[in-house]
């Protein structure tokens, strides 16, 4: 019976004769999902015992059995990216057991990236002969979560050598359903980094991580300790460990999504921390957030947002070194429309849309890359 | 519909009584899996269209639905330790999406820690003011595997600070089906660590972290990089970028069940290297793998083994350091063989069992607690 499954199983291998190769985010040894050369993604179980399977990758895909209770579907061909998928059975949805999985969409979730080989994927992948930094891990008691946290670190090469020597930093976060590891696993950051750390491009830094998922004791609002954890806790703990540039000239604040909201938030919010901020995917929010009426459409409420900071555009664009904003091109015209609206407000604001991709993480590595090499430049 | 679901989850929770909390590996708010009083432990899922729902945790225990569509199955009370378990569904076995995953088992798998607080928890569980090290994941390119690997360096508390000190070196490998992230995830090497260099328990040393699946291109063997990799890439690798001090005497190796294989094979193949070893829940393998009869048994085989280096115990024990082997209480009489016929043999060795725990991370983390407080003394 085994080795009749052996052989099913390589007739089904030759029978999906389009199939390019296995994901690379599988697991040693198994063959599927694959990803086709069309990007479109094959699929396959076997479980004859199941009465059900459904992948649910930006929509759901029934999967079919076959006589000898295997399960395939193949997807339509997917837009360019990194997608979270799950399986769904018997009305439950799982990662997919084939594969690693990313913290995203709020648990432990498998992962697509489509086309196998991206064609922009060098800055992102590992290559020989460029020096590596390093991520730590590392523990920190908040008092003002009161809990235990775990925050990661990215320090470039030639920190660990190199023992006088100070580094700007830039603080990075998440999207929403994601935490602390994001940028690491799924966002290639330190690769990114490396990289353009070794070209030149830009200056060797320090990137801190942390989860935007940070709450009082007892508050049922997840991310209303964020930003006093980070202005009174992180920082002060960054500084004292790392051999910072510990002024508000040598930080700046990224994040994706709902951290780009954050990054705002905590650039604009307390300006005396850091001088650059971008925003990735993401938009201002001011008040009750409404994706369809943001109140930065609003000049009135735009003025009188964090204090008013946007009320006097000289000092504004006096006091910021660079405000950048990002999209995937796929992602629709929102953060062009807020750039817009910024400049004529006089708000000096920079602006990257990124070709062809949607609010996944390619948009976001290559918004990590444009954003890097614009800061802390030596004057 | 939605609130009544709600109420029906509340009075499921009224109805398990004797639940003490939900596991302490559970997503923010998953009520389930929790561990009861009775180190038993109740799942349930709300998947009223699934046909079968089976816990697989060391045992498989067949879930009930009731007329909602709720399954739910609380298990035997458990062994105290750390257990990987999955959900099977439609003949499919998957990870918990109500848990964090950790890589075990070949995959990212669901586990449970029971009891919810162990009595001897306190020296793996992070606390106030002990000084923290971190651990860094670091990429580097393998010539010998022909792969870009990932392995994880654990520096203690002053480690950045005190750019001028240097430190010995532990290499910790994890077990079949684990890879380089267990001891950190599963194991919490760094909050034991922490903790015995703050009390002076243990000497501040660096701790190196690779997955033990090292092989070279094309090779069928999981295994036979391994060595070759550690000794040729690794250690000039940890000695040229971490300020390690770069010599037998202060190099030490240990691995848990297959890990702790490949820390004999290290030791006893390489003794150039390594003047310190402990093998966690593990046997020396001479010749081919064989649980009911290993070789190291046999006196003839054993005094030829890695080039006759038992032969002659004498120079053996002038030699090592410190050879230790550990073994969980409830694992059998196994290591407790080997610890005597090796002292039979004149090769002096160290012996640990930890009390009531089995082949799992309780007895694993123990005994690194007791493995690292006893090496790397100053004389």
């Amino acid at each position: 019976m085994k080795r009749l499954q052996s052989f099913l199983a390589a007739a089904c291998i030759c029978a999906a004769a389009s199939a390019q190769a296995p994901s690379a985010l599988n697991l040693e040894g198994r063959e599927f999902p694959r990803i086709n050369r069309d990007n479109s993604v094959t699929f396959v179980f076997d479980a004859p015992q199941a009465t059900s399977v459904t992948i649910s990758c930006g929509k759901d895909y029934p999967m079919t059995k076959d006589k000898d209770g295997r399960w395939t579907v193949t997807t339509e061909p997917m837009v360019e990216g990194f997608h979270y998928y799950s399986v769904k059975v018997g009305g439950l949805s799982f990662a997919d057991p084939a594969t690693y999985t990313f913290y995203g969409t709020g648990r432990d979730c498998s992962a697509l990236e489509v086309p196998e080989n991206a064609k922009d994927a060098a800055y992102y992948t590992p290559s020989r002969d460029v020096p590596q930094g390093a991520v730590r891990s590392v523990k920190f008691k908040s008092d003002v979560c009161g809990q235990y946290r775990r925050m990661f670190v990215y320090t470039p090469a030639g920190y660990e050598q190199d023992s006088g020597r100070r580094y700007p930093v830039l603080y990075l976060q998440h999207g929403g359903g994601e935490d602390e590891t994001g940028w690491v696993f799924q966002g290639h950051m330190d690769v990114i980094l490396d990289k353009l750390i070794a070209s030149g491009e830009a200056e060797p830094m320090i990137v801190v991580m942390n989860s935007g998922y940070a709450r009082h004791p007892g508050s049922s609002d997840s991310f209303d300790a964020f930003e006093e954890m980070i202005t009174d806790e992180v920082i002060p703990f960054v500084d004292k460990r790392y051999r910072t540039m510990a002024d508000r000239e040598h930080r700046a604040v990224a994040g994706l999504s709902w951290g780009a909201k954050q990054a705002y938030d905590l650039a604009f919010g307390h300006p005396e921390y850091f001088s650059y901020v971008s925003g990735f995917s993401g938009i201002i929010v001011i008040g009750e957030f409404n994706r369809s009426n943001p109140g930065f459409k609003d000049p009135e409420k735009l003025r009188s947002a964090y204090n008013g900071i946007f009320s006097d555009p000289d000092k504004f664009n006096d006091s910021f070194n660079l405000v950048y904003l990002t999209v995937g091109e796929k992602e629709g015209d929102h953060i062009g429309d807020m750039h817009r609206i910024l400049l004529d407000a006089g708000i000096s604001n920079g602006y990257y849309c990124s070709p062809d991709t949607a609010h996944e993480w390619l948009t976001w590595r290559r918004s990590l890359r444009e954003f890097v090499t614009r800061i802390f430049k030596q004057k």
